[in-house]
């Protein structure tokens, strides 16, 4: 994420102690899933394709940076402690990726590709397990408890998230109390965690912990309504990953959600033809869905709706002190649905 | 196991608290992972048939009773904290056998049967991921952080395990050093890990949990060459599973491996064509197999070296103080190289 911002010049310092803190703490992710075993190294390699934008482990770091007595001194600010639930924050999140995976290669596979399914399903498990297990591991090596059962307890609102979500696949109907449910669970909740426990180990008192939660849910849920903005409108090319996923696998997003709700029957139900022969892998189906998204202007109200969270997730950090933690965690918000990868 | 056993009216007493406390360890799992959500509700029943013969709390329970100052009074050995520990192990060992599952419903669908993969797939790997962080989550909440540790840990050497006998899968050269490898991490770890805690709950010295440790794992081998005994030479009727999967998932198990290593060149050649048959799917290979490894001794040999590590985890026990539990679970130990199911 950080590497998305056009930085400053006043904050070049924070800029390069979150860059040398997001470098540890990859080491620290490394050092803990090296293992005695040559089969498991050659798999865990597998692993750091995944690694992309940090954003976890940069919240964990900035948010307790901007929480501390001394925001402006990396040196008295970034602990180990910090690190390791930077590093704990990022294997979680890398955990559902890999398992995600095995899900989707499902989907290609429905398609008939021809992916190596069964070898990469199998390892894709065993792998995602792996980092849930060192995820835990590591946390628990910690003398505080309390990161132990807050990741404990967010794990498994994630899972919930996810069955809630395979529960609605293909669920036309899906309302926008439910979408949100799924968000809220599905990544918003571990983004809170992430800011919390980075202002908790700072030693800021508990309703800023509370507060810095707060501002990781609304950065949360805000990151993955741009996500699935991107998925249904962006380019290939551009994003860095495949996209129109989220057609061929019957998942309903915000501005399919907000138009179905809004239009008259006839539209409606041209709309959901449109989706049915989106998951039915016809190729021309996208391309029409979202023109009638932007003609109906639920493109524009996503975005707005992602904007108006990123506003409430900024509002929570005008007690904090200034500092240039602190005004990098605002670019950092806003830089969310300013994306286009 | 405990159903297993023939029980002598002197152990009815013990018999009759583990029971109870196994009975209160299912309830402890089952209000752990209650869910808000229906979605998540209607799934977690799905897991209830994974519910088995509840080893591992069984061991916490006993090894818990057996290494207590008053071992022969269930009411002040039986506390919270092994109940918790019992309903930890199990969630563990539930996810390891759900994505189990999921590896297992690969190689079903190679051979082309009509399983509905695609959701039981994704159902199953959330599922799964859904009980580690349970167990985690619930272990967490313990005041003492090093149950979480022990779980941590156990946790990533079974996945090593899962990885290293992924990683030797259709390797016909598989060793017998590699296989007890294996069996080690895959499995005897966590039941080592069981009988660790419960004699740490207890209050036992540090001597004493690595003891009932080590007991633990010797009685994880022998049960796990057991089952694959159990897997190669069993009637489907009566194990209660299908049998024969190993061989169509080309994993060699102790009795192959030995014959192998032992066999002439001429022998051992035909024996690989066997098994390649067996793996291909050919339907007479896997009997003619049983009856070259029976005419060898192979089978009998597997059956010694399970009754050895039997014999060599019920020595450990000898300095515990004579108890109903000690002597149940010497009882056990027995019943796991006994059983035919």
């Amino acid at each position: 994420m950080h590497s998305l911002l056009d930085i400053p010049e006043d904050l070049a310092p924070v800029h390069g102690a979150l860059a040398d803190a997001l470098q540890r703490v990859g080491e620290r992710f490394d050092n803990h899933l090296a293992s005695d075993l040559l089969a498991v190294n050659d798999l865990v390699r597998h692993i750091e394709r995944y690694r992309g934008k940090m954003l976890r482990p940069a919240l964990v770091v900035l948010s307790g940076m901007a929480c501390s007595q001394t925001p402006d001194d990396p040196e008295a600010c970034i602990t180990g402690d910090l690190l390791v639930l930077g590093a704990v924050c990022e294997m979680v999140h890398m955990a559902t990726l890999v398992h995600d995976d095995v899900l989707d290669e499902a989907a290609v596979r429905r398609r008939g590709q021809t992916v190596n399914f069964l070898h990469g399903n199998e390892t894709a498990v065993i792998l995602g397990d792996l980092l849930i297990a060192a995820a835990y591991h590591l946390c628990s090596t910690l003398d505080d408890p309390y990161p132990s059962r807050a990741i404990g307890e967010v794990s498994m609102t994630l899972c919930a998230g996810e069955l809630l979500q395979l529960a609605n696949r293909d669920n036309l109907s899906l309302d926008m109390e439910t979408y949100r449910e799924i968000l809220d669970r599905k990544t918003a909740a571990l983004i809170g965690v992430a800011c919390r426990l980075g202002a908790r180990s700072a030693g800021a008192p508990e309703a800023r912990h509370n507060a810095m939660d707060t501002f990781g849910r609304r950065l949360g849920l805000a990151f993955q309504i741009q996500d699935d903005l991107l998925d249904l409108t962006g380019d290939e090319g551009v994003v860095g990953k495949s996209v129109r996923k989220d057609l061929e696998k019957g998942k309903l997003t915000y501005p399919i959600i907000d138009h179905l709700a809004k239009a008259e029957p006839q539209r409606r139900a041209a709309t959901l033809r449109l989706l049915k022969r989106a998951a039915d892998g016809d190729e021309t189906a996208p391309a029409e869905l979202v023109s009638v998204l932007r003609n109906d202007g639920a493109i524009e109200r996503a975005r707005l709706a992602a904007e108006s969270l990123v506003n409430e997730a900024r509002a929570l950090l005008v007690p904090l002190a200034e500092s240039g933690p602190k005004r990098y965690l605002s670019r950092m918000a806003d830089a969310v649905v300013q994306r286009a990868f």
